[in-house]
C-alpha cells in the first residue's frame, strides 16, 4: 500500500526532511512530493527558461505559471496533501493548494504553530487533521498506512 | 487483472478474515483495504497523536477526522466496496460509506444477516449484491474476476 | 438568494416541520424538500404500484428504488442536506444519504440528540455543524442565509 | 443575462459596495454574493449557536464550519468569482477561497494592491485578471457582461 | 417542485401521452421532453437539413447527429429518464440512451411488456423501478414528487 | 423549453445576425450568448481597464484573460455550441472552444464553407453537425428545439 | 504503451478470440477484457451465489447485478470500449454499455454487420469507428497504438 | 517521478525529437506520446483500414475518428500537454486538443514562433507556459520534475 502525499506550503525550516525520516524509521511506503523548494530557483525560473521580462509582475507571472505546472500535477496526483505554514511571509500558496486540494476532494492535513490558529481556522475546518509538528504528522500517516498509534500511545 | 476492494462496516468478527482466505484459495488477484480495525486503537487516534481533549466530542472529531483520511482515500482508490452490517451497534459508518462509495459510482456488495433486510432496503437497493455470508462474497468476486461459478452450481 | 434544503433522515417527530416554522418566522428564503415521511405509504410504494411481491425482501427491493428515484434526485438538487438521527430505529438511510451527500460535495448539517455523539463521531466529522434541536438547525441557516445571528446572541 | 459573482476576502474595506454600486450605475444585472462581512458575528457564530466552547480552538472550529457552508455553498453557485486581498491579516480564507474556485473551474479575478503583487504571484497567475481597484473589477464586469469599453477608453 | 423527466425509447404508440395525460389529471408539476417522434421527419433530418448523401450509411450518420443534439442534451437536463422498449424493432436508442443516463447518475424507470424481461434485465437491474405499463410509470412519478400512493392502493 | 447556444468564432461576418433573425422567425426559444465581437475592444480590453502595457504579449494576455471569463463562462452555461469558421485570420480561438465545449460534453456544431473541410476535419469529427450556411443552423436549431423539418423538405 | 481495451457484446462467435489474435500477431500491448462469456454461468450466477429464486424476473435481477460489478468496473478501468452487435437476440446490454460508456467519454468502436446499419446509426455516430470485421477492429487498433496502416495499404 | 507528457500539434519538423533528446540528455523520466505524426498515414487510415469512400468528406471523416481514439485517450492519460504550432497550415487540430485539456484540467504549454503571439493570445493566456523553442520546452520540464534551472541561468 504506497500512498502519494504532496507536501505544499514553507520552505524554510526542515519540516519535509523529518517527515520523511519519520515516515523512512516506521518502514512506511509513502512517496513525498513537494514544490520546488530552492526559493531562489522558484523566483527566477520563468524569467531563467522563458526570457527576461523587464516588469516585475510579469517575471513572477511567468515563474508562477511554470511552478503551477510542477504543483497542480502533484495535487492531482497525491491521495492525501500535507499543507505547512510557518512563522513568517504570507504563504498565500499554501492557502490556495489547501483550497485546491479540498475542491478535489483530497484529504487534507494543516501544519502550523499553535499562534496561527485563529487565522487558520477556515483551513484547520477543512483539513481533516491539524498538526503542530512534523512528528505528529509521521503519526497520523503511520495510523493511515499501518494502523498503528504512537510506540508512546 | 488485479481488483481493490474494500472492506468496511463491521470489525467485530472475523469476515474480513474469511474473505480473504477464500479468495486466496480461490487463486484470485485482490487486494483488499479496510478502516483500522483495532478498535481501541481508532478510538483513541486523534488524541494519542494530535494531543489530549478534555471533551469526548472533540476527542470523538480528532480520532474520526484521522480515520476518515484512510477511509475515504481507500474507497476512492477501490474498485468495488463491500459494506457488511453485523448484530451489533449503529454502525452507521457502514452506511455512511455505503452512500459515499455510491455516490461515486463505486459497485458495492452488502453483506449483513438476513434479520436487517427490512432495516437496510435503501442500501441493499443501492447494491449490486445482496450476500448472507462472507463465502458469498467470495463466490461474487470469484465470478466477477474469473468468470467462475461456485464448484456446487 | 433561495436555498434548497433536503432533510434528510428520521421520521417519527415533528423535527421537520419545526424546522420550517422557525425559517418561515426569520423570514428566510429556503425550499425545503425530504423523503416521503408516510411510513406506511413509503414501505408500500413498490408494490402498490409496480405489483404485488410474495418475498419480503423483493417487496422492499421495489418499494427502496420508488424511494431512491425521489431521495436522490432531491439531495442532488440541494444546496444543503441537513440530517436527523432519532431515538429509535437503525436509521441507516440517514447514514446512507449523509455519505452520499458529502461524496457529492454537499455541506451537510447533523441533527441528533447528544447521546449518539460517540456512535455518530464519522458523520458529525464529515458535517460543517451538529446540532441538538432543530432550533439550532434553524440558526445555522439564518446565518448561512441572512447572516445574522439568534437575537439572544 | 445575469450572473452571479462570489466577492471573496477581506471584510474590513467598503470594496464590496463600491463594486455594487458602480455595477449599478452601470446597468449590469449581477447577483452578488459574499460571505458573511460581520467579523464579530463571523467570530462567535459556531457557539452562538451551537453552544459554548472552552477551547478556543474548537470554537473557531465550529465557526468555520457554519461559515464554511455558506461559503462554499456560494462558491459552487458562482459564475466569477473576485478574490480581494487587503493590507492587513494574513487572509487565508481569501487565498483558499481562490485555490477552492479555480479547481472547480470558476474563473477568479484577483483584487489587491500593487504591493502584494509578489507574494500573491501564484494567485495572480491562476486569476483570469489582477486589479487593483474595485473601480476596474467594475470595467472587467462591464466588458465581460455588456462587452462594453469604460468610456473613458 | 417541477421535475424535468425525459421520455426515452419507441415512437410507435401512445405511451408518452397516456403518461402526460395521467400526470397532468393528477395535478404534477413534471416537465416532459422526448427525441422527436415523428419517425420520418427523424430519419430525414441529416439530408433534409445538410445536404444529400448517397450513402444510406452518411445519411443516417448525418440525420443521427442532429438527433443526438437534441436527446443528449435533454438526458443531461433531465432528472429522471423513462425508457420505453416496445414490441417491435431493435430499439437500441432506448438502451443507449439508458447507459448514457445511468452513467450520468439519472435515476431511470424502466417501461416493457413482460415478454422483454429476460432480455432487458441489465437494464432493469440498472433501473430504479421497472413498469409495465404506462399508468404505473404515472404511478411512481405521483409518488415521487407528492408522496401519494394509488387511489385503490 | 429555452436553450441557451454558444455562438463562437468568426466575428467579421453577419452569421450571428442572420441565425438570430433565423430562430426568431421560427419563433424558437433561444438565448444565443457569444464573445464579444468588436474586435478593436476584443483587443484592447485588457490595457483599457487593467492599466497599458508596453509589451505586445502582455497587452495580448491581459485582454485574453478578461475575454476569457466571458467566453468560458458562457461556454460553461451553454447547451449546444456553434463554431463558425470564416475565410480569413487563424481563428485559433474557434478550434480552442470547440475543444472546450466537448471536453465538457456540450453537442457543437461545425459552421465553415466547404473549403475548409480538409483542415477542419478534426472538429467536424467532434462536432454532431457540420452546416455551410447559418440557415442551415437555423434548420438545426428547429429540429432540435420544435421538432420540425424545413418547409421545403 | 499498454491500454486497455474491453469488447462488449455479442457472446456467441469467436470476435473476441479473433482480435485478440490479430492484436498478439501485430505485436501490440493491450490489454483486453469483457464481460463473461459462457451463457449459462451469465444467467445462473446470481441464484447460484446468492440464493434461489422462485421468480424468473428476480433471478435475472440478482444474475444482472453481479455481471453489473464486473461489466461497468472494466469499462470505467478501460481507455476504449468495443461494441459488437451480431445476427441474433436483442443484445439490448451491448448498447447499454455503449451509452454507458460514451457518457463517461470512452471512445468506442462499433462493430456490426451491415445489415444493422440503419437501427444502429445513433451508436454508429456515437462511435469513433464503424467496423464490419474483428480484423477491422485489429487494424484500428494497431493505427491507435503503433501509427501503422495494415500491410496492404 | 514519471510523467506522461502529450506532444500535440504541428508534424512537420523534428521538434518532438529534440525535446526528447533534451530530456534524456537531462536524465528525466517522461513518457512522451503524440498523435501520428505520418502525415499519409493519418490522412488515409480512415479508408485504409474502414472501407473506400467516393465523398472526401466522408473519407476525412474515418480518419478523423479513427486518430480521435488515439489523441482523446493519450491527452486523458497524459499530466502536461505541449501544444505546438508551425509556420504553415491552420493547424486547428491543435488549437482544438488545447482547448480539450485545459477544460480536463490539464496543464498545457504552448511552443510557437513569437510572430503568431498575437493570434495565439488565447491560448497562450490558457496555457502555464509560452515557449518558442523545444530547448526552453526541455528546461520548462527539467525544472518541473527535477527542479533544477538551466545550466546557464
Amino acid at each position: 500500500m504506497s500512498w502519494n502525499v504532496y507536501l505544499a506550503g514553507e520552505i524554510h525550516s526542515d519540516w519535509r526532511e523529518r517527515i520523511a525520516q519519520g515516515t523512512k524509521q516506521a518502514g512506511l511506503e509513502v512517496i513525498f512530493t513537494s514544490p520546488v523548494t530552492d526559493h531562489a530557483a522558484s523566483d527566477d525560473v520563468g524569467v531563467a527558461i522563458l526570457g527576461e521580462e523587464n516588469n516585475g509582475f510579469w517575471k513572477d507571472h511567468k515563474g508562477a505559471g511554470v511552478n503551477a505546472i510542477r504543483t497542480q500535477t502533484l495535487i492531482r496526483q497525491a491521495d492525501v496533501v500535507v499543507v505547512r505554514f510557518g512563522d513568517k511571509y504570507k504563504q498565500w500558496n499554501a492557502a490556495f493548494d489547501a483550497g485546491f486540494a479540498v475542491a478535489l476532494g483530497k484529504p487534507i492535513i494543516a501544519l502550523h504553530p499553535e499562534e496561527h490558529n485563529h487565522a487558520l481556522k477556515g483551513i484547520d475546518r477543512a483539513a481533516m487533521a491539524t498538526a503542530e509538528t512534523p512528528e505528529q504528522v509521521v503519526g497520523v500517516l503511520r495510523y493511515v498506512l499501518d494502523g498503528k498509534l504512537p510506540a508512546s500511545a
